[in-house]
């Protein structure tokens, strides 16, 4: 497969990003911007999600209303997540509407109106959100495991914390967007159909003008508790583990994500079949690679009964732990055809390319060609993978509970 | 955009349909299996369920852990869903293994084991998926409001009733996966990159020769009860709604989805800036299509705080019948591009494709062009929508809500 990926830094530092995809209509793009959760400061977490709200509330010459009919106005399919390090905007739309959503963009990052009656109003949803996780334990065990497994604030919830929410202010989300919606540090990515030449003049005059001041990063603190339990009265036990691996940037990043998809790769890999195929612990467990550009993680999750938490938590970190002793070429092979599966599926999506695309250049200072993930994909070994984990074992495990029952870990 | 479907009828009846997708390297298919929830006999709800694990759990000369290893070991990215007419099994992968997949799931709907150990399992896993959903009340919510709206057996739970599950015996789900594991009434579709006469070839010289019984469908009963509470102490009231519109198969089809976009479709669209925006009353509320080839509705799903779920309710209703009132130009050419800015992003994924082209045939016989739904869209006007709504109103709500505090409906 030919790969091409435009590249263009502008002066004042912002990145820009473009990967031609031949035969798609559609394009995909996104503003990744130094805001997310881990770069607030102290008693503002939240106020990335009540900024990617507000700033959509009224830009540049259009009120919020006229805003939201002229985004809807270009068929756009807009995602908006927050991380850790940015918040990201975005959106996939039909091509020949690109310029124009750009310019609407434009807008909502450097001329956002940031009123306070709308600030109110962004501020409330993001505290009902909040709100309506507690009836979502699943999600609610994952959020509080990576708050204690990344150094603070790190693993800050990417949803705020209520005390903060409840404080914040419309100035002081003010003074916050004025510091990080930063040109300066802002990677900008396109993918799919479209003409580089033409979105990087369009967006060179827009954000050149606008210098921004560097952003330091934030420093990491400590770790959280090693066991937190959640009680509630629910039907079930959540259980989330996480233990520290090989980040996106390291030498040993392919050998974890093989280890990892040996244990939970597919049907066949460990930890479904030890825990749900013959012991019938739980019907959902898996786990997921996790990379910050600080840290990384391979977190875990299981939904069991009260009566099975406990051999549910001790089957899990035994097969973590197992691992280390031993691989089958076999295992090796699926694992390997899995991954390399996955990053071709992903590769015919606009939008997942834009995402890609982005985080690469984040995380490594350029975008990975696929054809390098594959070949480094192909030269693991069950001897390179065994070294990683002799070096980094899947120990120290960071556990967190929800439900009628405790257990015992460690 | 030159579009071809390849299409055969076998002998036996089975379907085989296929989309080529130019410069794709994966493929995606799905086989459609008559063996939907609504066609289970009377107290086996849930047996479509463990009978699509339960297949899995060895077929032809591979046992449980062999099959498993070796659709993992082909990087199969697997999905299953269970719907009212079907379940579907289907897979995506990158295309040169595409004969050894179709070889594996061959085997898994001709050539089951069905051993009654593995049923035991898959019995288990389905009885904790489903207790699994009382923690999760946005979903659960839907489920029952589903139940209730479709006139019995349409809108059975997919996710199987506890008391069947439990009553489930292996010897019973045998037989119905000897009734209903039919070539005669299977749809087989694949998307991406294939060569539809070895697939043709090869489907038919496994299928040909099997030749199944006619199904009769379902007969509908009774519609369930408008309103139902089901109480819990969560922190949210979570609200589903549903009205009776107009089937896939029906002329005003195009009208409805037109309505429910000016209603639901972005951030622009009426219940987002009723409910959300302007009155702060959730965060979560949206609409969707749903059509089964027997009838046809719009789930509303909000979830909000005790304190404002009776208004939440009045706002959501009132919107719905404010709908014939009258529709705006604008808003109608907003609606128009998100309908076609959607048709567009879903036919560059091969698995979309595939599930698409399905349905189609399922519910028309045929598949639709995608110029043609594209104009359809087009052909829809202020006018043709209002002249639907006043024959197809939005009116008599069934509703379902679950937590702390009941509501008044109607």
């Amino acid at each position: 497969m030919e790969q091409r990926i435009d590249t263009c830094v502008l002066p004042n530092g912002m990145v820009l990003l473009g990967e031609p995809m031949p035969g798609v209509e559609s394009v995909a793009f996104n503003f990744i911007l130094p805001a997310g959760v881990a770069r607030m400061p102290a008693g503002a977490c939240g106020a990335s999600n009540v900024l990617s709200d507000w700033i959509f509330r009224g830009a540049g010459p259009r009120d919020s209303r006229q805003l939201g009919d002229a985004l809807d106005g270009l068929g756009l399919h807009r995602a908006t997540s927050i991380g850790s390090a940015h918040v990201t905007i975005g959106a996939a739309l039909e091509s020949s509407n690109l310029a124009q959503a750009l310019g609407l963009y434009t807008d909502v990052i450097l001329h956002p109106h940031l009123r306070d009656e709308k600030f109110e109003l962004a501020r409330q949803l993001m505290i009902e959100e909040l709100q309506a996780v507690e009836d979502e334990p699943r999600q609610k065990v994952m959020l509080e495991l990576r708050k204690r497994f990344y150094p603070d604030p790190l693993g800050r919830s990417n949803m705020g914390e209520m005390d903060d929410l409840e404080g914040l202010s419309a100035e002081r989300t003010r003074e916050i967007a004025g510091k990080h919606l930063n040109p300066r540090e802002t990677i900008f990515t396109v993918a799919g159909k479209y003409d580089f030449d033409a979105v990087r003049g369009q967006l060179e005059s827009a954000f050149g003008p606008n210098e921004g001041r560097p952003l330091s990063l934030p420093e990491a603190g400590s770790r959280g508790p090693k066991y937190t339990h959640i009680r509630n009265e629910g039907a079930q036990v959540h259980i989330g583990l996480m233990t520290n691996t090989a980040r996106f940037t390291d030498a040993g990043y392919y050998d974890a994500r093989m280890a990892l998809s040996v244990l939970s790769g597919g049907m066949s890999a460990r930890l479904f079949t030890e825990v749900r195929e013959k012991r019938g612990l739980c019907y959902a467990v898996g786990a997921k690679y996790n990379s910050l550009k600080e840290a990384a993680g391979i977190a875990c999750y299981a939904g069991t009964t009260p009566e099975k938490a406990q051999e549910t938590v001790d089957v899990i970190i035994g097969e973590f732990n197992r691992l280390a002793q031993g691989i089958s070429v076999e295992e090796m092979d699926r694992a390997r055809i899995g991954l390399k599966s996955g990053v071709i599926l992903h590769s015919e999506s606009s939008s997942s390319r834009a995402g890609a695309i982005g985080s690469d250049y984040y995380m490594l200072g350029r975008v990975r060609p696929l054809d390098e993930i594959k070949q480094r994909i192909e030269e693991t070994s069950v001897e390179s993978v065994l070294a990683f984990l002799e070096s980094n074992p899947f120990e120290d495990f960071t556990v967190v509970t929800i439900g009628p029952k405790e257990v015992r870990v460690g």
